[in-house]
């Protein structure tokens, strides 16, 4: 039925549909047009129609979408309606920001377990877990296998823990980290985070708007 | 001399660049061919091509690109060696984990300030800078003319605060909050920080890689 090739953009932009779907229904709205979604979210109404035509196209002429519909279909072609383990390496400032702002659960994940080399701070508390020694790492894997590693530890100590880590059955990685893991593991999927890029790109913005 | 649009793609590439040619330089690496440059980022050799030829061309047939040269073209480009004041508004754990984590002055900015609106937060030091109550930021943004906010606040407090913002003369934001400030003010720039949504195309990658 489906006969979009489904590109890299169309997948990155679902998100952003999702986040504003998710607020308009909190705000009890029950339906919206292309026309008004595209004003909200800064798309054309023709990308917005053609995004979500990919995915069998849930709008109907003269009514709009059914935001919670659309919001519930979204989730699930992210796979956000089926949790996955997560552990998180590496319990500094970003690690803890992480692990206390991030809503993992509506996010499709599990947060499972945190882990740092660092004795000092091994046993605190975060979150409600407590941060486990990094030594531990094999036999935890083996007993819960989670799926997801979020690195949040400089690139020298991401280089030396991800050989172990595909090892031990992670199969995506939350890349706080400056380490290009999918250069080197071409069938995990890796999402980078780099805070730093978009703060140059702002650089160059104001410069070029003097 | 330039005859290229710079598109938002070679744009939003170029912080890209910088941060692998600061890796090569800190490695003490003089030159480097479209080729090399191409296996470590992971563009091909001809789109590294295209994007430096729109900078005026950094490389010279059969010897490459000089590695210090580029990199420092390309962070004048970015506008790194103008620093700018930024102030960050919102030292919750995300606030103090950016505070910490990010190289301000390596970036092209200085971090002047930073503020909340709880008290008990107020005069901590963080970063060695006293966190300040919000209710001082009129004085001090008349004072330090700062150009740039960081938003590490929710919402409906983003929302709240940036009209004053913008009228004290904030240029540019760094946007953690999930308000989409650029559709209000136009002249603005804006870089939103959505951490979730690559949480949630890690997700779908890692459901449709099943």
């Amino acid at each position: 039925m489906n006969t979009c090739k489904i590109s890299d953009s169309v997948i990155k932009r679902l998100p952003r549909y999702y986040r504003f779907l998710g607020e308009l229904k909190s705000q009890g709205l029950n339906r919206i047009s292309s026309r008004e979604l595209s004003e909200k979210m800064g798309f054309t109404a023709s990308q917005i129609r053609q995004d979500l035509n990919c995915f069998g196209g849930f709008g109907h002429q003269g009514y709009g979408y059914n935001i919670e519909f659309l919001y519930s279909e979204i989730g699930k072609i992210l796979g956000l309606d089926r949790p996955k383990n997560a552990i998180l390496i590496g319990v500094g400032n970003l690690g803890k920001a992480v692990a206390l702002h991030i809503n993992f659960e509506a996010q499709g994940y599990h947060l499972a377990g945190m882990f740092d080399s660092k004795e000092s701070l091994v046993g605190q508390i975060v979150r409600g877990l407590p941060v486990r020694s990094i030594s531990t790492l094999d036999e935890f894997c083996r007993e819960s296998r989670p799926e997801v590693a979020i690195l949040c530890i400089p690139k020298d100590a991401a280089v030396a823990i991800a050989d172990q880590l595909v090892s031990l059955g992670i199969k995506g990685f939350w890349n706080f980290s400056h380490y290009d893991i999918a250069l080197k593991y071409k069938d995990v999927s890796v999402e980078n985070v780099h805070f730093v890029d978009t703060l140059m790109t702002l650089s160059y913005r104001l410069k070029n708007t003097d």
